[in-house]
């Protein structure tokens, strides 16, 4: 995906390390930093320099290839693994790759683990590419065929499936990125995706950085563009989806399937079929959701007039705020799921084809 | 309603003037005003010192009263009613204010104008408070008769519907507040409401003050806690009704009431029979929403960490924001009105006894 005209991907290789965007300062500023040691790769993963579930996994390979660079011994492995292991324990995907670089690296001989580890790293990446690359095919190819009311396309996501979240591409708006890439006409309402603010700041930022057309609107707004025929069709990532199509997303995704389907809008869902977790049915009951730090709720992170970054409190003083991170929208609310093998219905059986 | 123990209303007589909350400062500071001229209510009223639409009413009759105080020639009537009409351009109440004002004031001998300006405007006062009054204790009924799952009543609502609109009491709070004064217990879900945050601010710092156990939530949430069965009823406010029960309120209310139906939670929403416009059948085709300034959205007032108030742009920069500020609600989603007359069927057929 580009930003003013160039490529970009959230992580590369640079000299003896790992060249990332620094996420803390976006949409303000777009500034990189270079990672040459697995310490500063654990602190960018803590500090949230680097975020998003794939992007986490793969940056936490690099790390394990930068220790195995300085020093790859059995010890040293065991430590990176549990170093970047530590520094967000719920992250699925920060464990999923951790145990594919520890068991790649375990019956290497020492003298070849680094160059094994990075080309492992490397691969993990790649493979996140190509994923979000034939979601995004997929995904295009469906919005073709999506009635649409006028010359523009018009397009609801919520938080932000993006590429920042990724290594490229993204997974929801991958297809936009393609049908927009192919010449075709879009414009996107941008949830605001309160409280962390991911739909203003990073969406927002990297539909601009890619040229496409789009429109930042508060999480309450949606029902009422719906209700007047202004949103052709919803689309949204997923952090896990159940055997039978319940999908966890971030929270207000709920919110927006019901007036989806209150106004005969298609809601799909993009998401990888790693995201499907067949040990699970019923989504609302068996999902537990997380709760977060109400601080995200209370203060906000933005620009003063004359650049700088500060934060301010919203809330009265000493009031309490309850942060719920993700929702359940049940499997009847979704049309479908665009996976990198194809569409598949929202139900036990398509999900059952996806996952076979 | 209380604010520490102690009564309070949005606006009072003091000396020869009126004083009022400045709720440009809420919910950081509580700090009062005193308005001694037309000038400075109508200063007032442009700069949202006072807020929502009957406070505004109240305000501009005590402004005309004022001018009245200083020069009661016809002259000056009509240019108190011209300067404070022009004050907020949509706000139908105001508008309403100043006709009673000048109905009342243009056939009175000018000797005897001030006095019966003040009463006048104290009249519009008092029943101001008397309607929220009955509203609250027909709802604090309501909320007797509520299925609930707990010890504690879980009541969520949306914006403000509170005294801080109003002279004293409020629409939907009003029953909150009645409730409570009762000694019974509530706990209130308080959507944070956004791009203007009324929630988080304004309800969430009279809740409080009051003592009224609450917690704030990103407006994504409600139908999270709904599906865990976290909330026995929704309880709103209304800006406009129609005569078939359609309900226009703050943007982002239709999306609470589908979440609220889908999940069997009753939807109530507080208004005085005024609202009621009997012009008017289907909401979502007849009432054209207010689209207002993006900064509402792009732009976040708090606090610093010393204490002093500081704007903080939160979008990209050059990122382009809509913000339409009402939605739509269907009758059909609407449990029922409560009013200061009782409580009415969502239906035409209820609002037409409503109204006779």
């Amino acid at each position: 995906v580009k930003v003013e005209g160039r490529a970009w991907r959230t992580i590369w290789e640079e000299g003896a390390g790992v060249g990332v965007i620094d996420q803390t300062l976006l949409p303000h500023r777009l500034e990189v930093r270079h990672l040459a040691s697995l310490e500063e790769v654990a602190q960018a993963i803590r500090a949230m320099v680097v975020r998003g579930a794939p992007l986490i996994g793969v940056t936490a390979a690099y790390g394990v290839a930068l220790a195995m660079r300085a020093d790859a011994s059995d010890a040293v492995l065991a430590r990176a693994v549990e170093v970047l292991g530590a520094t967000r324990p719920t992250a699925v995907n920060l464990r999923w790759a951790l145990e594919k670089m520890a068991a790649a690296l375990g019956p290497v001989a020492v003298a070849a683990r680094a160059e094994v580890a990075l080309a492992t790293a490397r691969g993990l990446a790649e493979d996140d590419v190509e994923v979000c690359r034939r979601i995004g095919a997929h995904g295009a190819a469906l919005l073709g065929t999506v009635p649409r009311r006028g010359e523009v396309l018009q397009v609801l996501t919520h938080c932000n499936a993006g590429w920042l979240g990724c290594v490229d591409w993204g997974t929801a708006l991958a297809a936009l990125y393609q049908w927009v890439d192919a010449g075709h006409a879009v414009h996107v309402w941008v949830d605001e995706t309160r409280p962390r603010n991911q739909g203003a700041s990073l969406t927002a930022w990297e539909l601009g950085a890619h040229g496409v057309s789009h429109t930042v609107i508060a999480d309450n707004v949606g029902g009422h563009l719906m209700q007047h025929g202004m949103v052709d069709v919803c689309l949204v990532g997923a952090d896990r989806v159940t055997r039978r199509g319940d999908v966890a997303n971030k929270v207000g995704t709920y919110l927006k399937a019901l007036a989806a389907q209150d106004n005969g809008v298609p809601f799909w869902v993009a998401a990888p079929r790693s995201s499907v977790d067949a040990r699970l049915l019923d989504g609302v009951k068996e999902i537990e959701i997380e709760q977060r730090d109400g601080r995200e709720l209370s203060h906000v992170t933005g620009r003063l007039p004359d650049g700088t970054l500060a934060t301010v409190e919203v809330l009265p003083p000493g009031a309490r705020a309850a942060n719920y991170g993700f929702d359940v929208t049940p499997a009847r609310l979704v049309t479908g799921l665009i996976t990198e093998d194809g569409l598949f219905p929202a139900t036990e059986s398509g999900l059952a084809r996806l996952l076979s």
